[in-house]
């Protein structure tokens, strides 16, 4: 089962203490003090967004600080997951 | 008797445990626990919304996750629905 | 006396149990349970409002559903009347 | 002395039980549970308002339903006036 | 000392009982019980508000009804002026 | 060190009791009893802002009034300042 | 590891007390109550940004004074970040 984000919807996956990110890298122990910190899962396919032309900027497997409280969160198949829209994505963390 | 959304909006009724989905899958019982988990069933025409022009992307039979509290609930020949505009519909969910 | 409404604005007036819509149809009693089901008296023409173009889907005779608390209710030669804007209307219950 | 509204913005008298309307029409007595009721005594030129073309619709003499809380009571000459947008005029009450 | 003020911004300067206008009218003492009205004692150049034109309608000297709470008060000279948008002036009384 | 405001803001100092403005005018007593006169002593370049185009109309040694509560203190080599939009400047005293 | 921001956001550091910034300037000690100043570290690439076309301003380097309450804290390998919209940053301190 997959989720196919509407717009310019994204889904993350918060990062958890030493769980590793696609590209095989650990993530340090205080990442569990860093809630805003995601992995993005799915990207929409951005266009017209409320009569506004969205450019999606991030990828899945990109590292994210996101907004706190932003987005609402969704349970599949006893993973959670958040879907929020690109523009709650404040910045890209680079590696 | 049957719903014809205006403009942008969607008609979905929600999954419950063990329901059949039109293809035929029966929904595992955690299904309880998601209640943001719904069957679109209507559609309506899309086209200029609030001065925005607005293209449909859902379909009737699409498995959807939708914004908590968004749309309104309505009745009709004793089964329940949910009418809400697509922007409240998060994400498609492929099975 | 006649309401003719301005702009994109519609008159409802909310189907009561057992009674006769325009084409003959008796509802049923669960119509009680319905609040948000009425049909449409009177449909404004329209046009440019709050400078976006609209253009009326609904007609005089439909059975519509209408977000609750929408609209301003009015009282007309002793009749009790809904006036809603277009947007208000959530979909058209065919028959 | 006159009242000459700005924009879209209309003056309109509350109808009392019993008052005579411009054309001699003897108000019934229910009119007094009808607060949203009134006759338009005088209208604004229309044109931009908040950059959105305006035109009126409505003119002097007119009996209309407007939204209750709408607009800002004045005093002029002993006499009470609304003045309100035309936008919160709902409907022409025809006769 | 003047005020010049920016945009579409009026300063009014209420009126009060017995008070002469420049055109010498004396008002009635029920002016105390009319808050809302003031006499124009300077009007900005329009133009561009807020990325839409807007162009001034009224003119120094003119007695204007304004809504009630909008604007600021200043105090020049020992005299106390109010500060409002022309959108806030609701007519210009006539005399 | 100098404040250099971005867009359409513009930075502003009170005005006291006495104090002397650039041109050399001293201030009367009652200045005390204005909190919303200053000067300005910043002007940002204007430019688009917030979609759309704003031009300047305030320059430094101006004496304005601006909306109580508006923009934000800030306080630089222990002198006081407040920065704000333009929009937020209510009227250029002249003198 | 290293935060790119998206669209019109900017990364900044608030300055302490005695600091260096990078052009080696040691900071005074009054910077303790100045909360409100901070030293960018980050700029995104601004470019349609809520449909609007938005320029860079500030770089990299630029000590700024920004909106109290504005943006979101966010903890990198113990450092500790503020990321906000550029439309948060009220001017740049010029040295």
């Amino acid at each position: 089962m997959k989720l196919k984000p509407l717009g310019d919807r994204v889904v993350i996956k918060q990062l958890e203490a030493e769980e590793k990110t696609k590209s095989g890298i650990v993530l340090p122990n205080q990442a569990k003090e860093k809630p805003q910190e995601a992995e993005v899962v799915a990207v929409g396919p951005g266009g017209v967004v409320d009569g506004k032309e969205v450019k999606m900027e991030v990828k899945v497997g990109d590292r994210v600080i996101y907004s706190k409280y932003a987005g609402t969160e969704v349970k599949i198949d006893d993973e959670e997951y958040i879907v929020l829209r690109q523009s709650d994505i404040l910045a890209i963390v680079e590696q």
